[in-house]
């Protein structure tokens, strides 16, 4: 089996290519090769018992997306994107790589013609959908991104309905919650003190937290991503029928039972590196996000994320933190 | 006030036009000028009081769009498309025009800077709805299109709705119900027979039917569609918030109700004219089209459609036959 992870340099990209090359199968299938793109280059994972090739390639440049599908990939991983502050802040960009880049790579699978049909699974996101919300939203809330961001989802999503529906390739699009605790420097998302006041003080420094505690926002970690992304990748897709976008289940917590979360874990010394900094901008943002989804869909479909913020930060220290402390 | 309409040589074009010649106003503010752009040469409507350019561009060549936005229309009716039966047939012929037309027609917009924001008024489709359906649909219904057309009046109402939120244009989608009964000669969306059953007979001619009488669906007349349309350019569009997607209001009636309609309008020799002919592939398409909408917000914002299919009926010998039996 060919894997192709398109956004292979991010983190849920270099998370899966470590997790392919540990397990050397995806579901029952054997991997063969794995191709590692991104507009930078990707790391290559330890020791995979299959070949691996990393291409720096743009996608939103034509002839580098035919070239990827040129080599016939069965499952095709989209997690390439520019994050939400990034999209709100260049708009010409946004769409340039999350709507334009996202057609053109659908576009050559199409192109390569019928006997080639992949499994694409698309990293779609709960900014699909805006406010009101309802204190619990269900799978058949509507979509009214109020960002950028989640409008370029959305319309992402969209096409790889249609894709599907037309018999171009097999799509499964996975709603992630917001992933935390996300290893590593902050990216552009806005959502980034989620992980920045957890992360921080396990290690020892200060975040910033420029929101109020009683925010409420729906969470997994990166080894729920992975699997979410693993599990899609396996799936009958027969069962999804022709609803092909899915919300992850996820944890529904406030900030205030994050830092909670955070206290059990490490202590009041850890919840002291917190400085509330209260941000307007982000705020403003933040007041368009939704709290909790129901997911029910995506449970019955056997997709699994934690049971609580505590392990969410259990993960955290598990995966991360790991070797650093023995 | 300038006024553009895109899409002029179409059926509700034409009338938008026609009626804003005889209206010489639209809502308080004196007409100056009107550009009718379409593919072909559109019609000029009789006696306008004010100046009418015709121009024949294609949407989907920048420099064509760029020349009618550098007029700087206060408003923009939004109307070309490619229709159902033909943006399934023809896949990428679909989504230049539906989608790529859009985008530059808006790009258009959004790039002659921050002091030009006019109010676009885009002709969408409940074909953004796909089944499962409630009997009755309400305005919270989830965008599901079970037809590459309504994938792609999704996209462009997704992007409509970011282009105003961040602030390039005042944007209004409108979800137009099947027109009905649509004048002159059948064009290639698939829902043409649900005017042709009455057209036809109307006219002496036979009508052939492909579906079975207790199909069910979502209706308004031309004249209603233009009354919308000329809402839609005038209301106050603060009022719409940021939902600038609105379902309009309309009759929800089955084949056989169309028929009695007939009946009541012109007796059971007219009926005689409606030939049964079942068409697989059309009853598969029609199977995923929704029967009926609640429209609360719509009606709450003033928009108005026939109280039942013997008025639509009505509207159509008046407003098509009444010359030719005067």
């Amino acid at each position: 089996m060919r894997i192709l992870i398109v956004g292979a340099a991010g983190m849920l990209g270099r998370k899966l290519a470590e997790r392919l090359a540990r397990d050397g199968v995806l579901g029952r299938e054997r991997v063969s090769h794995l191709s590692l793109v991104d507009v930078v280059e990707s790391e290559r994972p330890a020791a995979p018992g299959f070949d691996v090739t990393t291409v720096a390639a743009d996608l939103t440049e034509r002839p580098a997306v035919d070239e990827l599908i040129a080599e016939r990939p069965d499952i095709v991983f989209h997690l390439a994107a520019v994050v939400s502050g990034e999209a709100e802040a260049d708009f010409e960009k946004g769409y340039r790589v999350n709507v334009d880049g996202t057609r053109l790579l659908f576009e050559a699978i199409r192109l390569a013609g019928t006997a080639y049909q992949p499994r694409v699974i698309f990293s779609s996101s709960i900014a699909v959908f805006g406010p009101p919300f309802p204190d619990v939203i269900g799978d058949d809330q509507c979509l009214t991104p109020s960002t950028s961001y989640g409008t370029q989802k959305a319309v992402a999503e969209l096409l790889l309905s249609d894709y599907t529906r037309r018999g171009f390739f097999d799509g499964v699009a996975i709603r992630l919650p917001t992933i935390c605790v996300r290893p590593g420097a902050p990216n552009r998302a806005a959502s980034g003190f989620f992980s920045s006041i957890i992360r921080e003080p396990l290690n020892g420094e200060e975040a910033v937290l420029p929101v109020s505690d009683d925010v409420r926002h729906w969470f997994a970690s990166p080894r729920a991503g992975i699997d979410f992304l693993i599990h899609a990748g396996t799936l009958d897709s027969g069962a999804l029928g022709k609803r092909r976008c899915l919300t992850m289940p996820g944890v529904s917590a406030t900030v205030g039972a994050e830092i909670e979360a955070l206290r059990r874990a490490a202590g009041d010394e850890a919840v002291g590196l917190i400085r509330r900094e209260p941000d307007e901008t982000i705020m403003r943002m933040v007041a368009g996000w939704p709290g909790g989804f129901d997911a029910r869909r995506a449970r019955a479909l056997g997709f699994r994320a934690e049971a609580d913020f505590d392990q969410i930060v259990r993960v955290y220290v598990e995966d991360e933190l790991g070797d650093a402390s023995s």
